[in-house]
């Protein structure tokens, strides 16, 4: 067993605290970036960090870090950071995120309980906008935590709802002066759900994280000729709800025929006027790809755009990209997988090395130190879906882990019985 | 030239006036059915009703008649009816409906300032909802005038934003108490504009309508397993939004492959929860079929209805179907076709007979009295749309047209000098 004690109630009742705001009554969360259910949630787990006796600190785009002393105080060594995000997506669950940061409370917790002090400041955070389903792209706090995107441009992004984002977070009060980019971790350690199937199938309790999938996000807009669905013959349409439908079938056909880790997605397919009778004026339809390699996703994204620039000709449309968001393939420092993954096994756990499907605030600390997560298995693959789950069991291990390489990385220099 | 001496300038004025209510600014008209802004033009037009000494009553699902008496009065005899809509789609042009109804009301005035009685009287109607753009099925107003859907079924009809028709009609205050079904006409014509290309491709000036194809409007909903877009694997996925999109190109194809007058429009596509990077819980679309050919019709629908099953199955998704409407083939009365045409010709207009692409209250109308349609040129075949438009001319030759196939009907008896 490990030196550091976690109680698995405390963060379940945490994780129950939080999953009551902005509760969709099904299960689920809907906690969007900078909405009034997400600045809920923000006070309450800033509450928790302040009853903690931790440096709450706010930046300028609202990532919240919170740090414990290290024993060294003097010498100014950066922290290691550990953390996630609080927002969800419009259907989500009450894992996604949530687990990272309210782990790192718990870790906290366990180190006071145990009188134990780290030669390194230990810092817990919360970055703005995870999700990227309200104000796209997605992991934005953390990208402007790294200086990956400069503070003015972020602000002045516009929700999918209209709103301006530097608004917004004026608007819930979390607009604060701590400067970004912010300092760089020691290192940084993310404690998350999988989200997807591979530890449940292979019946593994811990995943080491290799790295992130490269991801790219673009929005696709078609014009065509709005017409009455009844009178206007088949061969004079300019129909984009049909390019669309096309272009849609094909990110299935294409996702499916590149193979390995490639995963296509159309998750937004918007008509305009949207009228039984009415052939549309407008289609807008989102194009989500990702792969573990480069060279592939870069070839899956020529392909969509080629085929949408064939049909679209075809049909007399008009075909308009927009790039949301393009991350290229992350890979975590050796240092810290080896150090997950051995953790795991002394702590008894069975571990798996995997790369991440998804994205994640590690992807964007991985750009300034070294950069690794811990997974725990979702239940039936699920996330972004009131269903989302993990075994409490689960939980409890993926804590330890978190714990014990927390520790690790940190430098236990004092145990106070 | 005609006895019944048409100002065509004075329908221009009226038709200017109505578009400025629900004006989108570009062009178009927005009067969504049983909206406020439905009610202004109501209110306008039915002023221009009593302005002009008609009987303007208003039926229990807020059909106005307005007639003008008969010289024969004391025989009860049953009025000549013109008439169309002034309720719009969300998108919609300035002549759709409008010109029918105005049109009406320049032909009282003509017959007033010629001092021309009629033996029958003459009545001009529009009818509640017949673009069923807000409250499926179209042609409300005008099915339930005639019998076709009882009164308490229509009342209870919800809206796409969530409204009860009866609450809405009672709200905007044109819940009227005359009864339906309606009292029959002797006769029915309806003016409209085309909708369609035909006339002007043919370089003709009036259409003398022949019969409406018949409509099968559904709406099929499919459900699967949301999820996140990055973490699942395309062999494990159940995504709606895939079927849904593959529906939609079968739809263009099958309606190719069929040809003759077959036409197939998937116009709504609604995915939930709608997000870059989720895959879809829950998808719906409406197909909209139509031909002049019940047999065909029929073999499209369940043409549509296999293909939905076997790709939904594929992809383990549920689909269910809901019929939104439904109208068989409508063939027109020949003498009122022929009378249609030979007034057009002896006029000087050039004329062809064709079917209406699209539905039409003329169709329910049809179904208790003898019934026809003038049609005129839409510019471009354009409809449903800010830039509908028909030339000044056309509509002065299709209002004389309708003057003098209206005068024939109700039998003109007496000329005041």
């Amino acid at each position: 067993m490990g030196a550091v004690k976690i109680q698995p109630d405390r963060l379940l009742a945490d994780l129950d605290a939080l999953a009551a705001i902005g509760d969709t009554g099904d299960g689920g969360n809907c906690r969007l970036a900078l909405t009034d259910d997400d600045a809920g949630g923000r006070e309450l787990v800033a509450g928790w960090m302040r009853d903690l006796g931790l440096d709450v600190r706010v930046d300028r785009i609202g990532n919240v870090v919170a740090t414990r002393a290290g024993a060294d105080a003097e010498a100014g060594l950066a922290p290691v950071m550990t953390g996630s995000h609080i927002d969800t997506v419009r259907t989500g669950g009450r894992y996604d995120g949530t687990l990272g940061v309210l782990a790192g409370l718990e870790v906290v917790r366990a180190l006071d309980d145990g009188g134990i002090r780290t030669r390194r400041p230990l810092a817990v955070a919360f970055f703005t906008d995870e999700e990227g389903s309200r104000f796209a792209p997605d992991m934005l706090g953390s990208l402007v935590y790294v200086g990956g995107m400069p503070l003015e441009d972020a602000l002045d992004l516009v929700a999918i709802d209209g709103a301006v984002l530097g608004d917004e977070l004026e608007r819930i009060g979390w607009a604060g002066d701590a400067a970004v980019p912010g300092p760089s971790p020691h290192a940084y350690v993310e404690l998350h759900i999988e989200q997807g199937p591979v530890l449940e199938e292979a019946g593994v309790t811990i995943g080491a994280v290799t790295g992130v999938q490269g991801i790219s996000w673009q929005e696709l807009t078609l014009t065509g000729q709005s017409n009455h669905a009844g009178t206007t013959p088949m061969r004079l349409r300019r129909d984009p709800a049909f390019v669309a439908a096309e272009v849609t079938t094909f990110v299935r056909r294409l996702a499916t025929e590149l193979g390995g880790h490639q995963v296509g997605t159309v998750g937004r397919f918007d008509l305009h006027p949207d009228l039984v009778n009415v052939v549309a004026a407008r289609a807008a339809l989102t194009v989500d790809l990702r792969n573990t390699d480069e060279g592939v996703l870069a070839e899956a994204e020529r392909r969509v755009r080629e085929h949408v620039a064939d049909v679209a000709e075809a049909e007399g449309c008009g075909a308009e990209w927009r790039r949301l968001a393009r991350f290229e393939p992350v890979a975590f420092a050796s240092a810290v997988i080896d150090l997950v993954e051995a953790t795991a096994d002394r702590l008894g756990h069975s571990v798996m090395r995997l790369p991440s499907g998804a994205g994640h605030d590690a992807q964007m600390l991985a750009r300034v130190c070294p950069t690794g997560m811990v997974f725990v298995p979702s239940r039936g693959g699920v996330s972004h879906n009131p269903t989302e789950f993990t075994e409490p069991d689960h939980l409890a291990a993926g804590v330890q882990v978190l714990a014990e390489v927390l520790a690790e990385l940190a430098e236990v220099v004092e145990v106070v019985e």
